[in-house]
């Protein structure tokens, strides 16, 4: 399962966020097996949301949005999102009927636009604040506080699946420029992907879909190289 | 100034490390009056690399990318960016001048991947590492290794012009969805750009181009919501 991830938000676009909603949903999904292909940061505008959804909605299985739900003037995510499936916004009845009842809003007191949806979108319900969410047509459009984030997530997380990948972290204590070679033996002799980081040392992770050719060629690795604390063994 | 953000990594679509170095850049830019428009996050995977920049160095005047630099074979976003503005990747004289005397490698200690930038490209010196980064047609391309990436912007920040903006934020203790009507109005009296930013309380964040302008705003809201810490005043 191929997914992209947009998160909405001028805040994220000034640097006066830091988009950790974007970390949580990537490990989450990769916890699941899905590949996560992309992850975008559009601003609180209709067209700009639309166009970026729309595009990844035809060559993802699935695309999660996050950001940008609510009552206020730059709450605008579901009108790119409806725009995105050429659909109407439109006041969900569902999403009313919740809001009045487990979420405690009279109908006097409802902000109308929080009860705007895509036209026969699915409704998520809100346990922590007040916006609900939406899936439509793949799309899944999450509010962007992140306890809010991650309490909706959790509702629907059973709908992302891939096959499961191990994964596990060698530290090396030599220049990755001098690892070159040794990496390249390592992907030859072994199906796994290997990503280098390097910092003060170099932290090379290994992921595979077989644990046991994960096992091997962790041990192939650690034999060849300096490990930090300890050296070589 | 219109500019696209591009970080390039496996590490951030997994969820492994946090995207600080977007909102560091973000913010930088931001305060130059630049306009960030997106900010992009794609896979250590060539084609990738090269269609995201190559779309985004169409519609911004220039696009900022970051990691994916250096010896390893995941380190693919020169060959990316070569891609992109149909270059080669090639050995850069300049490159390698300046890792064999400054940078202090010797000819054959140095990996050779390290010197390959697009064809004609202006090279920038890393202080803080050894890849060094470049620029071409309009696309600055900086390592991902926090530090170095820092290091390498300062010496070209200035390159990054706008309309300076002025912002002020003011924490209300009201529900969003009551602010409503005076954001909308607040909108029509005066020529701001207004945030919501909902969490315990209300974050409001207020942008404009004239800092007279934004100081009336400011006077005007904070005289008609419950103000965070002392109620109104």
């Amino acid at each position: 399962m191929r997914v992209a991830v947009v998160t909405v938000g001028d805040e994220l676009l000034s640097g006066d966020t830091v988009n950790t909603n974007a970390a949580w949903l990537c490990e989450r999904l990769t916890d699941r097996g899905v590949d996560v292909e992309r992850v975008t940061t559009v601003p609180d505008d209709v067209a700009d949301i639309a166009r970026v959804v729309n595009e990844y909605r035809a060559e993802h299985d699935a695309v999660v949005v996050t950001g940008g739900l609510g009552p206020t003037h730059d709450d605008v995510t579901m009108a790119g999102v409806a725009a995105a499936v050429g659909r109407e916004l439109s006041a969900h009845e569902e999403a009313r009927e919740w809001l009045t009842s487990e979420g405690g809003y009279s109908a006097a007191d409802l902000a109308e636009r929080t009860t705007h949806l895509p036209a026969r979108a699915r409704m998520l319900p809100n346990a922590e604040g007040v916006a609900p969410g939406a899936v439509v047509e793949g799309i899944y459009v999450l509010p962007g506080v992140p306890a809010e984030m991650k309490a909706m997530f959790e509702t629907v997380d059973e709908e992302f699946t891939g096959e499961t990948a191990f994964s596990t972290v060698v530290d090396v204590d030599e220049p990755e420029s001098e690892l070159v070679g040794r990496f390249g033996e390592l992907r030859e002799r072994f199906d796994v992907t290997v990503g280098s980081y390097p910092g003060e040392t170099v932290r090379v992770k290994l992921t595979a879909t077989d644990e046991a050719v994960l096992d091997e060629a962790r041990r192939w690795l650690e034999s060849r190289v300096t490990l930090v604390d300890g050296g070589a063994e």
